[in-house]
């Protein structure tokens, strides 16, 4: 027979078990996490009605939605995890509570072009808080903290999340009477980092900015200090604009309680240049950038909106929530050399290798230590010693178990430390026990480590 | 603007959180069970290339398969786990150790007609274990012992494992010289249960067999008594035919270690009318059936296959695997009213309410809670005091903490234990240490109640 060359198509992730196991890892850790903040996991279809998916329309989306039809149904693939939120909750509102929060974590497409690091199918881990027709400020306070204590619970250490509030930007620059000009003058403020505050002022200027608004608008924006210090120095622009001093009050909330939720000072700020998709947004927005690694961008961004189902619904359903790019962060983070080479990426704790034709006392080993959670794999193919030691090592497999004649009529097994190299005779009970607090211990290390 | 009537397509099972929170458990359950014996978790994309999904071809696969184009590329949405795992395996071989274990819980798409418990988009539960050439049997020998840990972990208990080996068929049938007419006779056989062996009787008969043979094929098929005995009972047919010699040596090899690999007698049956899909086992075979909701038919099946991915690759790869239907199981419980109502179903295990303006020693609360691993929602929203209570309890929450100005004076919270309605005054830690000492107690139940 022809052989058909097997492939997967490119722009899809598809991992070594190693690398897998490590993802795995990461999704878990996410799913913990967010669970910690009272978040329900949801799972909605991969395939919706097109007209749903695109009630929105337009623009790049429209291009890159993955779209087809099936018997008289047009069909296409989710390119995000808001938009079937939407609908999930316009359509189940009779039977949510209010506010909802959700956490979902699964597979979006998007027909890119196909280059290095980008994905056409990949992973977002979403978290929303929904509310029902109002939604305390509390709950944008809150966002920063999960924020923390994901990246943390990752292993991440060197990391801010940067904070800002649409209302502050759109009121400060309808005081100056530079409403219809936000979008260039975000642009230019964008480049401050890259090219300095007078080559900036230069693109102000010539975007039609007097030369002292020009100053006026990067003194706004390139405060510095802690964040108690840019607040106070923030309080001076009160009175003036009513969107301005809502935004201002609600900047001052979201920081409030950063020490009693748990922020660390120095992993988070206030950044008056972060404005985030300026049509949608309506209050706090948040990025998250890795120290060291700037050039990755933002690793988890989200806001507050105003009105989540407006397509769907006539309720009014303010949120706010925030999105990591699982697959992304993932393929930066292996590129960078970040992802753990400390943590078990074996299928197994332990391999037992039987010694003898009759397999019972083998057997009944590796069923006490399941029982006892130790993941365990019996070796049975007919192999060299040698290659079966190999198998172990090569999979990375700490543990291995030898059962022969000699344990069996003593009531023990061997086991082989394979990082040390020392064996040690036991009863199978006693090593399940000295196995899993060994293991208990490696197993608390971080997915990231080094950054 | 006018709104659109949010809908999800019909034959996409999309849950409301209380549901789903019992499947993340199912999925949770699967996983923690299959790594326990060496399993590795794969995630292939859920879009192939057409031409390696369809490498097989025909029949009703071509029908249902999701396919679409993008751009220049045929492509297909994956119907099932096996034939990307074929093209996963024979790609990445080099880079695979033999035995390869893996499991992957997936969606999978059928356009199949729509009806009531029938999915066009669904979970399977995969376990496969892949040998490079050759593969002992002991991996087949150790199917049951996952089958029975699964489903007892989900909570089931009136169930049976049934096996058999499609060798010892072929063998017989070959034995009688009725090798061309297996698929028929099967066909008859499989109506035992319902129509009684003398209806069969007339069947075989129909379909050109002897009155004395049809005797025999009843006998043989109907064996009686424990596995032992059943057993004993084949012994006879022994030295006849070499395929019927090596199924029945390898049926005897897989029941060896049941006691070992700790299967219970009454969940498994040594079953000669179960066939399965006889193009692709070539052994062993597992169906699993619910004692008492046979209608229900196997909610977990497999077998032996002796070349997975034939297609791809001229490297013989035999292997054994069973699948889950996830979605259509859980589908039937919940049908059946076999879901746990025991289990805490609620997004958050407190739910803190404040009572005082200044939320910062609410916030610390609800930090420390977290950090000791209490699912903690604050809720701050305007609203009056019964309407945050019944909050609480439309969500089932198993504990409320007050926070007011005695409270916070006092350095103490207030719980209340929302099944008893008592309260009780303790500091954070100590609520902490009690609310999940008593939830471990109520998460330490299972998905499945009453079957």
């Amino acid at each position: 027979m022809e052989k058909l060359k097997p492939r997967t198509l490119s722009g899809f992730m598809e991992l070594l078990p190693e690398k897998q196991s490590l993802m795995e890892r990461m999704m878990e850790d996410l799913r913990r996490t967010y669970s910690l903040y009272g978040f329900a996991p949801l799972d909605t279809p991969i395939i919706e009605a097109a007209e749903i998916l695109l009630a929105k329309g337009g623009g790049e989306t429209e291009k890159q939605i993955y779209r087809f039809t099936k018997g008289n149904n047009d069909l296409a693939l989710r390119f995000d995890l808001t938009v079937p939120l939407a609908k999930y909750v316009a359509l189940n509102y009779g039977q949510l509570s209010f506010p909802f929060r959700r956490y979902q974590i699964g597979k979006v497409y998007r027909g890119e072009r196909a280059q290095r690091g980008r994905f056409r199918e990949f992973y977002q881990a979403d978290i929303d808080i929904i509310g029902d027709g109002e939604l305390n400020i509390i709950n944008e306070a809150e966002i920063p903290a999960i924020i923390y204590r994901t990246f943390s619970t990752l292993g991440l250490k060197r990391f801010k999340i940067r904070v800002n509030n649409r209302k502050v930007l759109s009121g400060f620059f309808a005081l100056l009477g530079l409403s219809q000009f936000i979008d260039n003058i975000m642009r230019a403020i964008d480049k401050l980092d890259k090219i300095g505050r007078d080559k900036v002022k230069e693109l102000l200027i010539e975007e039609g900015v007097s030369q002292s608004t020009a100053d006026e608008i990067l003194d706004f924006i390139s405060l510095s200090g802690s964040t108690e210090e840019k607040l106070a120095r923030l309080e001076k622009y009160k009175g003036k604009n009513e969107i301005l001093d809502k935004g201002l009050d609600e900047l001052a909330a979201v920081c409030a309680y950063l020490p009693e939720f748990g922020v660390p000072e120095e992993n988070f700020e206030l950044d008056l240049t972060i404005a985030r998709g300026l049509d949608y947004y309506t209050g706090t927005v948040y990025e998250t950038t890795m120290t060291d690694y700037p050039e990755i961008g933002s690793v988890c961004s989200g806001g507050r909106y105003d009105d989540l189902a407006g397509y769907y619904t006539d309720r009014k359903l303010p949120g706010v929530g925030i999105s990591i790019g699982l697959t992304r962060l993932f393929y930066v983070l292996d590129e960078q050399g970040l992802l753990s080479r400390e943590l078990i990426t074996a299928p197994a704790d332990v391999l037992i290798i039987p010694m003898t034709e009759n397999l019972g006392y083998a057997v009944s080993a590796a069923t006490l230590l399941r029982n006892e959670g130790v993941r365990t794999q019996l070796y049975c193919e007919n192999r060299k010693f040698k290659a079966k030691i190999s198998y172990a090592d090569k999979l990375g497999i700490p543990f291995v178990m030898f059962i022969g004649e000699d344990e069996i009529s003593a009531g023990v097994v061997t086991v082989k430390d394979m990082a040390t190299g020392v064996q040690v005779q036991e009863t199978a009970a006693e090593a399940a026990r000295r196995i899993r607090a060994k293991l208990a211990k490696k197993n608390a290390g971080k997915v990231i480590s080094g950054a």
